[in-house]
């Protein structure tokens, strides 16, 4: 049954070799890994306009060189994410650029906050999405946290069933957005060109105001900067793009990044030349929107395509995260399932892990964004800080041909995103401290993990130099469980006399029926006189615990007598599964304890006909 | 960590033989099981006045025929299963002795419906007592249903720490409340015999009135029949009696009728005299309570005693639930897990499972009880029928002493039982029709799982005639599935030489590494020269289909040559256990497959140290 259902909902399971296939064109990688920062437009402005008003709308002026600001972080971002994907094509972004040129910890740290960020990532961006539908149809509004978690559970579904058919289906959204923004921006600019528009902002650039202070620049500065979050989603994808990956990331890396500049340099100059002033009602975006088309059908579409890239968004989280949890599982400080691939090629545990972290997020937050943005811009700038800084040591360490121009390109970005840190711990601490929290606790896991991991590996080691040192056993014991006298009881002794050259059977008999104990006894003692039978009794209800201290004996004189020592279960298995809930309770305890126990546990299965 | 919050809630395990010093008293045993019946007063009289203002307040003095109808029904009841328990001393009330007398069937009517009737008593009486509470504190009226759920967990926790525990804590609130009830009822008649309290009623007994039918007069009766539901409880639980068992279940059935008797017709009597009134915001007893006492110090303590009896009166369920699985389990007729016995010779199975039905049952009719109470009396009667006119039928074949005096006591039960289930469906049909839906589906349950237990003896039994036919095997392959060479394979390896003759290995392989796989073949082949080293190439990522398939064809050979053969599967248990998380994922698919494979599936434990 969970098979079909399976089959149906996640698809027919794929061929390893099927990968090839799997890997994305630049076409498809853009929607599929630009949608988070391409979305990041739809607050980005508006945290600057915020943090703005504040003072006056005669500060207002002030997002103009604060963008170019951002736009120049922009730049430094990209060129240097460029760098980083050519230098390391295999993937992993900011943890293995840190981990490679900063050392272990602080590579931990960058994959930290990247796997707690693609989480925010998800949670963030299906709410906002969540929202501007619950704008447009005011009457769902209260359903908002059912929505959300509906859309991360579809998202789940559509990334389970594998990478390639995810962007097929979620190209549409993207590329809409991208024409929907393109349009407003340059209808925008020719009404402005043509006159069609009035100047409506407050005040001129440049104007002087009381309360112009650097406090106020940074703070605006650093609210501004979540309009860069998700640039980093393709440097950790390079793995999924077609031949040449590298080369196809880096290209689709710069396209992403020209159309962010675009949307966001338009949107900002629009705001500001159209005066808009933030408020709980209506988006800054959405406000231009309606500045620029006016409030009719185009402003719907625009609001459903906002509403739609927000959703897909969060999808960049999907395709980033398990990538991310791969590489930190196959350097051994996560656990080992998230190396497994699903039968449809994606990594399903971290699909699934993402999915559960970020539906949790979005329950304890109600579905309220506006509280994560700080901490959400402090999980992404600790990493950017700390893998353009790392990338500096990397062309030191190269020092080959134009390494100078390249370490000062990440310089600035590494210097503009340290600030953008230090900024959000002095201005915003009420909203980040919890990432001093997460961090320590996240580097504890990792470590721990790897310690365990580590000393599992030492005492299973073989030592390959010299041969294994071979043992050989003197003969082999076997104790078979016995509850009663039947077919499944006969054939395991049978089966066991195969195996071992001693046979005991063992039976723990209560004080409830004596009778029926004596005639097992005799009976068993009868059919099988090859066996030695043995029953205990025992004065509590459980069958466990004097059936291993038996067993604990037997073990300690087979070993002294260099034997193995074989505990061997009957079990028959009903011919439907739901008949399981009726038997096995008992053998399911017994082997579970019998695990803890230096001997072989052996099932003898019986299979019923009907 | 499990084993000693286990240890903390519930205590440390008994032994069998402790259940002797397990079973109750008299005095323990009726504020066990009297709780019940003696808490249906607080709705009795209420359910007979309700039904009769319908009419108009001048019916009102019907209630005292009727309650005298009701105290004849108490009377035929308390004789008739005071003759079941020297019958039938083992316990089993109307299930038992329907079975015995009508056949399986009807016995299985009966069963099932005191099953589901005991789920009702914890609802009804939690919801109730709930209630209660909340018109006490009327500022905890909108946590209702948690506050009964929690109640319900509490209650379950009393109980999974053993019978007699409960009863000495729950002795307290019984003996309160009849405390409190004699009190009332004493000090009630006292001030109308001294002419402090006047005759309050609308109408003498007697007078006549049009809409006096026999339609209303049954209406009121078997709503008031309300009153006597809980009174089988005893007959249930003669088991857990002290020593003589069947002797003192009878002497506490007829100490509880007595007290029931005087509760029910005193509160009737004052009721009537008092020319009380159903109203939605005080109960009847309520209004007894303030008419005598006023609405001071001892109204307050009176209602709080209302309270907790009926939060204990679903105790009542929590006794008598898990005998009744108990029965039905050794009958075949529900799972075996109802047959275990907890660590503190409770049957926890049952307690869960009541628990868990009831807290369902809470949260569909959020905590309203009127709705139910005529299903609730519909679960009651059936069995009271059946049972009390299958003692006619024991009369009749044993024809021995008095017995047909005797006939004529279970005639008198049986006739106005039936009658009552009669009126019940014929006058309250939108609230009991339930029952025809659950019974058939509760009967079919029953059908397939002893349906089930038949089929699986049958191909289980082995024939005591003849001695069983031994077969004897010429070999034994073993077969380990290797996923790396380590410490554990070459123990395993080992092991593997001691049980078979011919020990083979199989690994699956995958594409991602082909140098891996090619190291790991070179390196088991040098190693274990004497084993078969099979590497099996898959495209897709699981391991369990290609293994599955090379041990079906493995198995056919194997059987072909009459050769025995057992899957050895190498797997370590780590240090502690939350560290099985990160590993044996593979290893416990694996096993989940095998099983439904003919061959016998062994696991080599290697425990590490750290």
């Amino acid at each position: 049954m969970w098979r079909y259902l399976k089959r149906l909902l996640i698809g027919k399971p794929l061929k390893t070799l099927d990968e090839g296939s799997q890997h994305l064109s630049r076409g498809k990688a853009l929607a599929l890994l630009s949608s988070d920062a391409l979305s990041s437009v739809a607050y980005g402005t508006e945290q600057i306009t915020t943090a703005l008003i504040a003072v006056g709308s005669v500060a207002l002026w002030l997002q103009i060189p604060i963008a170019l600001l951002v736009l120049v972080l922009l730049g430094a971002i990209t060129l240097s994410y460029r760098q980083i994907i050519h230098a390391y094509p295999s993937g992993g972004g900011a943890y293995l650029v840190t981990s490679k040129n900063w050392g272990q910890t602080p590579g931990l740290v960058a994959g930290g906050s990247l796997l707690v960020d693609y989480m925010l990532t998800v949670a963030v961006s299906v709410t906002s999405g969540t929202a501007a539908i619950t704008s447009a149809i005011p009457g769902v509004h209260k359903y908002s946290v059912p929505i959300a978690v509906l859309l991360v559970l579809l998202l789940t579904g559509i990334n389970l069933r594998g990478v390639r058919e995810s962007a097929s289906f979620l190209t549409i959204p993207v590329y809409a957005f991208i024409l929907m923004m393109m349009g407003m921006i340059a209808y925008g600019l020719y009404n402005i060109a043509t006159g069609n528009v009035d100047f409506q902002a407050p005040s001129a650039v440049g104007t002087s105001f009381s309360g112009l202070s650097l406090v106020l620049v940074m703070r605006a500065f650093s609210s501004g900067s979540s309009s860069l979050t998700g640039v980093e989603a393709i440097s950790n994808a390079v793995p999924n793009f077609k031949e040449p990956k590298a080369n196809n990331a880096a290209k689709t890396l710069v396209m992403m990044a020209v159309i962010l500049a675009v949307f966001f340099g338009g949107v900002t100059f629009l705001s500001y030349w159209l005066g808009i002033r933030p408020s709980n009602e209506e988006t800054v975006l959405a406000q231009i929107a309606e500045g620029v088309f006016g409030h009719g059908t185009l402003y719907y579409i625009f609001q459903i395509s906002t509403a739609a890239i927000l959703a897909v968004a969060a999808n960049t989280g999907f395709s980033a995260f398990p990538q991310l949890a791969f590489n930190l599982a196959k350097d051994k400080f996560m656990p080992h399932i998230y190396l497994d691939k699903g039968d449809r090629l994606g990594y399903s545990n971290g699909i699934i892990s993402l999915a559960l972290g970020s539906i949790v997020l979005i329950m304890i937050f109600k579905g309220s964004t506006e509280a994560l943005i700080p901490l959400y811009a402090v999980g992404v700038f600790v990493p950017f800080t700390l893998s353009q800084s790392g990338m500096i040591i990397h062309w030191w360490r190269e020092r080959e041909g134009h390494w100078i121009a390249k370490a000062v390109i990440n310089f600035i970005g590494a210097a503009i995103s340290a600030i953008l840190v230090l900024t959000l711990f002095a201005l915003r601490f009420t909203n980040v401290w919890p990432y001093l929290v997460i961090m320590p606790v996240l580097l504890y896991i990792f470590f721990t993990i790897r310690g365990h991991y580590r000393k599992i590996g030492k005492q299973l080691r073989v030592l390959s130099k010299e041969p294994i040192k071979r043992h050989h056993y003197d003969g082999a014991d076997v104790l078979i469980l016995v509850s009663n006298l039947t077919k499944v009881t006969a054939e395991a002794v049978d089966y066991a006399k195969s195996i071992g050259d001693n046979v005991m059977a063992l039976h723990v008999s209560f004080d409830s029926n004596p009778e029926r104990e004596q005639r097992l006894s005799n009976e068993f003692k009868r059919e099988f006189p090859d066996v030695r039978y043995v029953d205990v009794h025992t004065s509590y209800r459980s069958i466990t615990v004097p059936a291993l201290r038996f067993v604990d004996e037997l073990s300690r004189g087979s070993k002294e007598r260099n034997r193995s020592l074989t505990v061997l279960i009957p079990q028959f298995i009903p011919h439907a599964s739901w008949q399981n809930a009726l038997h096995n309770q008992n053998s399911l305890r017994l082997k579970a304890a019998l695990a803890t126990r230096d001997v072989t546990v052996a099932t003898y299965y019986f299979h019923l006909a009907e």
